[in-house]
């Protein structure tokens, strides 16, 4: 096979998307920036139990794996951000109010996660440490919608849901823990007579509101019918009120829910959400409440936040218009050399033909020249 | 050991340190694009032939190695992006022209290039291909300087060699490749004894131009020095004339020789240079042409650049001075959000207070505040 052949899922960014990647990327650092999110680096290789505690055998394998020369102990590349972002609020920060923190770097995947995933998303996410308030859930969702209206992401909807749904009603059912991933494999396939035949053994109303779960999807009416028909768990009715407040504060997208969608239900711990736009398939960018996340590391806090693929993401969006370039000559004369810089200073690209190169057509856009008048050295277009 | 303890010469970048290094990105970047280099992102995975194609053995070593699920191959964390961004200029844009490219990414090694390295430095570099001038050559290290420049990088000295003087020599010598690699150690070591010893039987003119390498560094004069006293072969000479047009032509920088200078002899084929500056022991960054690079893509192209590590280069350079923020109060009403949103699209950063925090300090930095007055809001100082 050619040394040129890529492996599967893996691809090179050439120049127009780079330059739409790398845009996109200043404008999301810049909309957590405006609202107070510091930026973090973690790095790409850790000792895989410090990448892997507490999150669940998905991300296991979705670990790429690799002995450290240096202490002979197993690594991780790292395949989400999240945990490492968890340890850094945890250990290194160790603040007691609340802390935001946001981050912006490659994650790696074993497998890809669909015919056309990339192995290798730029992930950027933003979080909120210590506030366990609907407050904090509203901001991390207001700061998402935000960072994808900066770069022109269309019309958005935020579909939301809550994990304490689910998680009450199966553990008011009594089932063991075998049984209640039946039952959540049936959720996500919203295949009701499973749910019938695994719930046979249920108390009535548990069992009837498992069932009802998966017909409570649609408009923000959904949450009063969830009201009238779960069972009145604590639990249950805390969630729905935590998705009516947030629904009742989201500005300028649509809002839909799902009670039965159970993606991530091993991570998250409360309400949750999904941002779609018109131009792409998948979900634009996926966050919510996992308090969970930093207790491996000694230091459980509340903890909400949201992540999405910039690659992913430039595909969904417009690029802006090419920065067009200026052409300038070869040339010793200073006077040459510093209309050049004058004009690198103002912002604008200044491509220098190399002598030989004289006609060749430029392969970054050139709109204008630089050209010596008299003694001046001037813009023309070209 | 606790699961948050990093690998060695791994480590996190924290809130002002990352903050740092993502202006430094920016500014170089910048900088690249004003001078018309477009810019790349190869994958940070790659089938190790390619990763390791014709770039010797001292990148093998550096380079952690993994199996790939989908294909049972080898693949390669890159260690070094130069390798990558000369496939894409061979296969993926394969231009006849002149080619402009630039980067910036992590690079990952197995282990650290020294006792305070990190093992995971970001590298920024900038590359031409396809002009075998000295022009280009120029071209590359005055963007170099300017990239250096822009980050404040102080007072910079270039230190020039070419690769080309040694090999000529080399090659003129007859000796077996195994000998000419024990006098790269001792002209490495500077030891004038050991090359007198390993070049007793060479032709004399050559066994004293080897011998006179050690001592052919210092400032400009030495170019002179080097005519009077090397063989005049023409490779030496075209190389030495190429250093006297180079060191000519650099503006703001103090200029040292030294001919004897071996680092990265397997790789550049011309010119190459090195930057310093006061606050930093070793090189912000490295240089020079290599115009074997793309030939393993089966097309050899002249190729020249250079590239530095930003970490490094951050830790050389002060921060800019902290963008200070503005608090906020927590609230529902419109005004507030307007007031906000104003303030954060003219780029200023606004922290809300979350309930339950008010009396909390900001980790991040307020030395104003958002304080309704009558109607109105506006900001004032802390």
């Amino acid at each position: 096979m050619s040394a040129w052949v890529l492996p599967d899922h893996i691809a090179d960014v050439l120049p127009s998307e780079a330059r739409h990647i790398e845009e996109i990327r200043r404008d999301l650092l810049d909309m957590a920036r405006c609202y107070g999110y510091e930026l973090v680096m973690p790095p790409l290789l850790e000792h895989l139990e410090s990448l892997l505690s507490g999150t669940g055998e998905a991300l296991d394998l979705q670990t790429f794996k690799l002995v450290d020369q240096l202490s002979g102990r197993m690594m991780g590349l790292r395949a989400d951000t999240t945990p490492q972002v968890a340890r850094i609020d945890a250990h290194l920060l160790n603040r007691r109010g609340v802390t935001r923190l946001c981050y912006c770097g490659p994650v790696v995947h074993t497998r890809p996660g669909g015919p056309h995933a990339t192995r290798e998303p730029l992930q950027f996410g933003a979080e909120i440490y210590g506030h366990a308030g609907v407050e904090a859930d509203l901001e991390i969702l207001t700061l998402a919608l935000d960072a994808l209206r900066a770069v022109n992401a269309g019309a958005l909807t935020v579909d939301l849901a809550d994990a304490r749904v689910v998680n009450a009603l199966l553990g008011a059912s009594g089932m063991p823990a075998s049984q209640c991933e039946l039952v959540h494999v049936a959720l996500a396939e919203k295949d009701g007579s499973a749910i019938q035949a695994l719930t046979a053994g249920v108390p009535l109303p548990i069992a009837q509101g498992l069932q009802q779960l998966v017909d409570l999807y649609g408009d923000i009416s959904v949450l009063d019918r969830a009201l009238a028909t779960l069972p009145a768990l604590p639990e249950v009715q805390e969630a729905i009120g935590g998705l009516r407040w947030l629904a009742g504060h989201i500005e300028g997208a649509r809002v839909s829910i799902d009670l039965s969608d159970l993606r991530g239900y091993a991570y998250y711990t409360g309400a949750r959400f999904s941002i779609f736009s018109r131009s792409a398939n998948d979900a634009l960018a996926r966050g919510g409440r996992y308090d969970e996340v930093g207790s491996v590391f000694g230091r459980k806090r509340p903890a909400v936040g949201f992540s999405l693929d910039v690659k992913a993401l430039a595909e969904a969006v417009e690029p802006k218009p090419l920065h067009l370039a200026v052409r300038a000559p070869w040339g010793e004369a200073p006077s040459l050399r510093e209309a050049i810089a004058k004009l690198r200073k103002q912002g604008e690209t200044v491509v220098r033909v190399l002598p030989g190169h004289e006609n060749e057509v430029d392969e970054f856009q050139c709109d204008r020249e630089l050209v010596q008048i008299a003694d001046r050295w001037v813009v023309k277009a070209v």
